[in-house]
């Protein structure tokens, strides 16, 4: 048992590692923080958790918490974790997977264009990218985690097959995306109120959404070479899920068998990733509440195209859920423990 | 480890029951059937399942697969369950669970009258109403358990405290009730479509459904006399979950604390009954996937009413969560094994 | 043609009066004021009006608007409507239709009790509660109209022919109402989330709920004496519609035949008050866009209580459908101008 | 007035017609057919035309249909269209509007390819493609129209401006688009349930659906050559609208500003065209219920590709709506006539 604090854990992806480390048998968490709900418990701001647990939100210093744990979770919005981190970084020992933008990117340039200036860029070498089916072996020496985003999860588990195997055309690339709306997070705003989002779907942020150069940077490393690709996400009147239906150009000809024992092959060992067969097509029902990856691919021989469509629980293999497996792995403990749910269908 | 057959798995009651075995720890399942899906695996019916069994449903006879368990989930509608149950009891120590209507009624003429002539009534007196909370000790040593139906498991356990207490006028019970659309199962029907339930919202089968005897019968026994209530049941727009909202008029003055303390003492040993604190009450998503009732108290001193406010997941506890809570009582092992789910919120 | 002022537009009431009032032949809207969004055209913020209307909203003093209009319409929350009110009246002719709670109950004790001190008492002599069924000759000349609250609506259509005829015992009435999520308005609330509301279902106010006077006042005057009911809201997971499931106990026995023939006979010449045949009963998605009020009866003989069940579009019949209705009687013109919308299904 | 058949008025198309046409002035509905429920009253089956229409489901036969009726619909699956089209096209002046795939398809290879083989192939070469936007003057006279698909429909009018300009290469479309629910009808089917529809997302279908050749039939006329495009349906969990996110590659730099004048340009004077500002993305829920086709432009100057994003009701302007506007168009009315609805928002 290792003693665990939740920074920021009263928005979605906080209560989601809540839900996760409760039942977690390593981990016993010590410290949740939150600075709006201070002095409730955890129970009285989401009910789900009667009887389950006596934790109390409190309002604490980064080195209050830092005291007390062996591992710490930034659930918190980007530019304030960057703030906090260092404080976490000071005590030796401690582990720090932070789930927002802070760390993702390499080149502090790029955070700048993106998202304001860099505060802590002096920590960004140390820094590794959490996506344990790319980076496993670095994770595992680590002592800060960049948690990947969403979108980014969904776009980079689905295309780097093809990308490491040099099939596609990296200048062709086309993710069209779609999203839970849980990915905004529990702030009260109009553009997330029921009424506007039942029954409803949009795009937005047409060509420049912020997470645009986090999957740029990872599928440019696949390809050995710098690219640019069409991303659009699109907000679904849905909770949980992110389907990501991706497009590329082939550079020569293959069948979707081809294809697909491509990416049975890359993915054979992966316990979060599932590729399923040609002709079938992953809908976000079926990892709802778990950490997989589910993939699907075809070959539009009439196009000379390839498409593979990728579906995540975003609060789970797109933030909660991917941050666990992280821990797994620093922790040199089985990477699905505590991570062995089934989607709840219907 | 004990073998497990699930007769009837392809429903959606059938499939919740194998989401929960495939993660108990005494469970093996070691056979599923569906006529209309016999020869496929389960994971090609349901992806959730990808990855994670490899059964394939078959078309076995009750005797069939009565010889590969050691206890039986019979999954199947009202009528066909008590046509192959005797094929199961025949086997000694083989223990049925149904979670049919067929062995709920203890009087075949009350039977009659709701759904039709019973044809295995010789089976009724040694069949054990499956409601842990007030038959634990009669639950225990049986082979034949009636597993409750969804809307009677959320009325029954909001109303037994009251009534065992002789606080309410019996005469006077009100039971208003909300279901999702899973409660339908997974039959293609009209009512039953995206486009008739979404954003839509109606009462059905008005003072005339099927579960008003099985209430009526269990609430006498806890009245300790004869009684009829108003059952008023509705569609809601969702998958999981029923909110039954009851009114009763109490016999004398009572507050809400009162109440409420009458309810903590009743359920306090309860792992799957939470009692919520005056002021606050249930929402259908506190309880998603898991097997709990949540239960709020009000009392209306204006009017001399006392309301009770109760939710469950009518998959879990209303269904599969129930059958393999009363499997742990049977077999003698912890209550909540394999049903320690957090809900699935947001 | 007459020129007409919404004050306070932007809201989803605010909205749904510029939907109904730009379709409709008579009216021409002149002024549409927002403190929020003054200065944007209407079709920015509502982009559903592209094409539609060149309005923009406008920050101006009620004396401002009340000098360009003939009719006004207040779309404000209770309080704020009427310390505006009373400069609107101030000019001879104007027609005043008050869409919140501040002119409903007769009584200003009443109102201190539920809502605070009335500021405008003295308007209230004059104040017409506008249930057309009800009222519809003190409308005709009124200048003041109260526009009845959603829940009021379903609820008081739902009972009066019964109270009316003394058929049911006062005392008795359990009014158990549903409500979609535009009740609650376009204001950002954590409760309002897509994410809190989908999938989910709770009670609310239980026993507490401010449209609870209104009701009482309403039945009273039907039932000739004083009375209190049990009224329960709940939040349902849709965003148009209530449905009110209401019971009350027979004071001598009645078919269902019986109980459908006064309601045929009650509302035999009201455009918006459909009556459906015994055996059949309303969705919210039969009404859904729509001015109309259905109406489904029972009567559950095992018990001795009349069920009603009643549905309407709460942002139509129960705000600004009802509204228009109003002034339709007001300036002597059919009563269903500008409301022939039929249900927008499925 | 003109008399008016609905041959196959039973599903959500059949029932759209009767809709718009119950309150279209020039419309006088003289039958309704339908084999499933022939002899029920249309209210009775669609509770929300209680009290709106006398109409009765028939049984009847195209030659009794065809001679009581000026203008007859058909909202019937492919290839029973084509089966009953030719004894509506022997009664002279008959005018029929065809909502099926039957007569879309000019080449009857195609059709063959996709559909099955063409039973009614002589009628082709007078059948018009009833998209006003592009064939408004060959639809005036003609006597037979083939109403779009839903999904063509927001891809067509999506890339026309483009495509006719010239300005982006025809090898390089892409069509991701996402439809609601009702497009594939009232069909009890297990996967148009709510269960299985609502918190779900999906593609379908994958690189073979049928609509592929209609669009590439009316792009490749467009673009003055023959093209294959890239076309990937997924299901919404929504009742209505259809949403495509179309890509493809500027054959020379362009701003978006150029393109919004070019598409402004185009749909200038198109009642039902709504063309937004740069910026600004169209959301299906400002379509719902009208007949409008909304747009919005985007170029990512990054990748130099453009974006159209696309809306359209797919039960009004994807059918039945669009239907109403060819009708208007055959017999000399403005063209908006009965189709002046404004969406239902919230």
């Amino acid at each position: 048992m290792i003693k665990i604090g939740i920074y920021g854990a009263s928005g979605y992806t906080g209560q989601e590692l809540l839900r996760l480390l409760l039942r977690h048998p390593e981990a016993e968490i010590v410290a949740v923080t939150s600075r709006r709900y201070a002095g409730r418990p955890v129970s009285a701001v989401y009910p789900a958790f009667t009887d389950l647990t006596g934790l109390v939100f409190m309002d604490a210093s980064p080195a209050e918490v830092a005291d007390e744990c062996e591992q710490v979770f930034l659930a918190l919005p980007h530019a304030v974790s960057m703030s906090v981190a260092p404080a976490f970084l000071r005590k030796p020992g401690l582990k720090v997977i932070d789930l927002s933008a802070d760390f993702r990117l390499r080149d502090p340039e790029v955070y700048a264009a993106w998202y304001g200036r860099h505060t802590a860029a002096a920590y960004l070498p140390e820094a590794v990218y959490g996506l344990p089916e790319l980076y496993r072996e670095t994770i595992r020496p680590a002592r800060l985690i960049a948690n990947p985003g969403c979108y980014p999860t969904s776009v980079i588990l689905g295309l780097a097959p093809l990308l490491k195997a040099g099939w596609i055309d990296p200048a062709s690339i086309i993710a069209d995306s779609k999203s839970g709306v849980s990915g905004a997070g529990r702030e009260p705003l109009v553009s997330s109120l029921y009424c506007e989002v039942a029954e409803a779907f949009k795009a937005y942020k047409v060509a420049q959404h912020r997470h645009t150069p986090e999957m740029e940077q990872e599928l440019g490393i696949l390809a050995g070479r710098d690219l640019r690709i069409s991303f659009t996400p699109h907000l679904l009147p849905i909770t949980r899920g992110i389907l990501s239906t991706l497009y590329a150009t082939l550079t020569s000809p293959r069948t979707v068998k081809d294809v697909h024992e491509l990416y049975a092959n890359f993915y054979g060992r992966e316990r979060f990733v599932r590729v399923y067969r040609p002709g079938d097509y992953p809908n976000v029902s079926a990892v709802r509440g778990t950490n997989y990856c589910d993939l699907g691919v075809a070959v539009d021989e009439r196009t000379g195209r390839v498409l593979v469509i990728s579906a995540i629980d975003n609060l789970v293999k797109g933030a909660a859920g991917q941050a666990v497996q992280n821990m797994n792995i620093l922790w040199g403990w089985r990477e699905d423990l505590g991570l062995e749910m089934i989607s709840l269908y219907p």
